[in-house]
């Protein structure tokens, strides 16, 4: 992916980031850019369990996202389960996207199966277009350019059909030691190998052979460039 | 599964089968049950590389429901691309349900991304209601009595919710093997490797660890009785 | 059913339990089964007519409770038209399930045509999970197992497909009894009529005779074991 | 309705019309209107069961057109199971709608749970669409006018949703009597009471008392004209 | 439309009346109809570019109604995208309804890209529900006897299938008129050309010529009666 | 578009190219690339008036292909109505495809109002995946490799949600003129002026002025690159 210096992920949840895209942020990574990761919904404690403190659940998720080498994470600490889309948490993003400016943005997939995944989906779908408008100067900033691609990842409900494949067959031992980080989450399922998993499915089906990200295609600003043939591969 | 003697897969092409349930089927043997298989379409040379014969390639369908442990292999050989659901591949199959009155009947789940799975999930719905009527008395048989379970199994397009969810970690390896008879495909695509990565998605969604196989319930045809709680573990 | 010793039907309001399943209700009591009924929003004053009091409305639920013998009936009290997915009321719903650990669940369907039956939907299916997961410790109570049965009824839409049908032939009186004690709400619909029209015709379309309630099966904790063959019936 | 004097019918089999809009076409009957129904496929042989004759199921199917008061049957014998959409058939309708000209035309809705019934819906949707255009003059005949109303009619799936709601209480017993013109389907299932089960569900729903047929409006022609207010009451 | 005393039309916000049933609108005028308008949703403040005043854009406003000939317009200024479906905001809709008991009732169509246009859908549907029961009579005003038509616009997704279509040839240039009062939103984009090159669009899909507004029928009150056949020309 | 040097559209009948993806066909020319359209259905004679002879038919065809600039225009006189997906046709798109070996591809969205349309979607994904693939020696040609970008257009049924935007205004006088090539067809309706309408409610709706014609992304094979930012314009 040449010529992109900035992306932007968007998780409803620490740790969405790692299973929908980590391949493809350290694939970003690798070629040069910057990546922002905000995750909206902050963990409350009761969906931790007594052996894990707070301290310990920030640093497993500072540990993630050193090792996919992300950039920044921004929190809006959302509180879970009494999340809604006001204007307040619209306005926030708005913010972060004509701060960042990212050319390549990644959200949940608009049919995953976690009710406040949809409700990011639908979030950042209306801040991408607010954030572009002449409109909402109280966010200060100047309106954002189109992205050339806006992409949907798979947490839960893996998608019955995907419009793009990125070959994470370079990134996948990053992707899973990244999910290793989450050592509180790993007590109670074996997150990391379910990825791998995954990975290895959406890479024989998409390519025949090695590990993939698979991705709805929200939004295409531009048609890609000649040059190597056969599709997000490298 | 205790009680169930007999099972019908019904498979749109050789080794659907395998990816879709080959483990359930396993189990289903390992538990004493008679297992048929289906297969409605043939393979035509054309979708077959030069280096394998027709003989090489029945050679390996067969290798593969002798791993599973398959007790009987029926193929209708409908021809590829040119498959119509006319009234006597209804009746076929509708012969097939008479003579082996399964208990569970798997078939390729409703939204399956590959036409000809579409067309046998249809085929095999309408022939289940005409198997159950009085009618149709051409066929020879009774009427069939409703299965207790109807399964819809995923091929190529994961499902976004499932109803029902098989721990196949006592049988994955199984499962794989079967896939390897069919050498002439693994030339193209690791599909063995990809079977074993969506197994485990799917373990770690539905339990937290191991491996399983999910599915759409078409029809239940009863209650399931009390006994072991926590869901299709053993 | 045998083996059952716990039902829980989750209604967005008072009579959708008689409506969707008040005659698998009261089928689940002749085989000895405690159904307890959680309704979750309350009828306000201006949905009723100026006729019936609170007490006289009161003592119409309990009529209906008494008459399908429902063990316990617990009212959330949500405001009507004012209900949201809270982390409140999540977690009053997980605190019920991980008392009453039941074995088949019953909630509205996932397509019902009125907005608080979808939101009922909802938070059932993500009470389920937080309720079997080792978290929300505040809500007390062991992590429930999973259920056997997870079951969807009917009030306003009809389902376009159903997966599982009930012989509710010998409840049929007593469902529409139930009904009746509702003469509040008859006054102004003959729902009573209404539910034993549709109960006749599931019955004529799930089993060529008698009445029948139908259901989506949302969750399958297990396949059905061995004994009667056909489905549903007793 | 006042105003129609001419009305078509197309059934995907014999009795579709009884059960999807058999009390309306009473009605229609009833003010003056000249109903013709088309029969797309024939009922097979094996279809029936052996205590019943070709000739006796003929018989039966004109007594219930007499029941309904139906001007004209028009069989057009597509084979059942092999029924495919081809040019022949669609211009078989074409020239039958040029011929009637109707005001007001039923057929499948659009979600039916029958494959054949689905068939017929599209052949309808079509057929209606090259009527009215001025090409295949093969047909004979002028270019049909744009119908008034045409509406898809509910059988073996009910409609989650509907647009129009027809009250049929005084054409109830009518529509019943035109089932059990069917005696030898009525062996097999009690369509005469399934049948009346869901016009009383329906009457419940839209109106709170008496019985109805409802309908998707799949196309209108014209605002209703002032008048009696209050929705498809007489 | 002959017969015709009232029209209400819901719109999300100011304009949308415009866009998705303007012509509509000034033909039921000519017709010699009373059109009320309510917008339920105020125009932020931060939605307008500094170069415009709130009275600025309260006078807009004023110049597109008063160029659509509507005989009143009533505005809820509910928050945008703070905008929530409670009890009250259902409470006043129902209070317009029973005031104004129209004959014909626009709203947003069900699919509508816009998620506040989709929450003010479900809004009028509920409120019309409601106005027409007997409770709620904390509104004032008699139960609102059902609408002859309901009918669902499009602003921002045109809809893949319609179910009426009115030819407003004769009112193309009074809806663009209307619409170029707001020359606070002309000056971001051309709404007057995109609306005028759309109503061209659906006059050629739906006539051949000319232009139109399409609908999708939410509720049809009454079969229209005889006259003229062809279907929403005049 | 830089470095295209190949296009391929699939249509189902003659003036579905011109209608769908014209004015992006002159702009694929303007930069040098060569487009080959492949009509999948022949026009019959009765679709067409008295007034029109085949030769005149052909000539018209040629001329909006010239017009627009195509290099080759292939038609494969499938016969209308009795249009089948058959191996023969999948093969004969597959040999096309693996000698055109475009980097771009046009189809029918998944989703239009016309039966045949949405067969020459699904035809047209199955072909581009066998003609990627190593079989299907016998269409002679290697293995395709995979194309840059597939985009869905809209002909009869707009898109609800569309993917990418490509700006026209430069080619819509273009577009407009190979579609009166088509006298035949502008004598029934104004499909020259419909599909200015369109494009210019697309322009506004899309980057608010100008012409536009929006796409479904089917898939994409690569991220597009760095460069002139702000959306499919120049």
């Amino acid at each position: 992916m040449t010529g992109v210096s900035d992306v932007l992920v968007v998780a409803p949840h620490p740790d969405d980031d790692v299973i929908g895209c980590g391949g493809s942020i350290a694939k970003h990574v690798r070629d040069g850019a910057r990546v922002t990761v905000v995750i909206v919904i902050g963990r409350e404690r009761s969906a931790l369990d007594d052996a894990v403190s707070d301290a310990e659940f920030a640093a497993e998720t500072e540990a993630a996202a050193k090792a996919l080498g992300v950039h920044r994470c921004i929190r809006l600490e959302e509180p879970s389960r009494d999340f809604a889309l006001s204007r307040r948490v619209h306005l926030d993003l708005v913010r972060i996207l004509r701060e960042v400016r990212p050319q390549v943005v990644y959200l949940p997939h608009d049919n995953d199966d976690d009710v406040e995944h949809r409700m990011v989906h639908r979030l950042t779908v209306e801040a991408l277009w607010m954030a572009q408008s002449e409109f909402f100067q109280e966010t200060g900033g100047r309106p954002m350019p189109a992205p050339r691609l806006v992409l949907g990842y798979e947490v839960w409900a893996p998608m019955a059909r995907f419009q793009y494949a990125e070959d994470i067959d370079g990134q996948i031992e990053t992707k899973v030691e990244a999910m290793r980080a989450y050592a509180s989450q790993l007590r109670h399922a074996a997150w990391d190998e379910g990825i791998r998993g995954l990975a290895r499915y959406r890479g024989a089906v998409s390519s025949g052979s090695g590990h993939a990200e698979v991705f709805q295609v929200i939004s295409l600003g531009a048609v890609p460039a000649a040059g190597r043939e056969g599709g997000g591969r490298d």
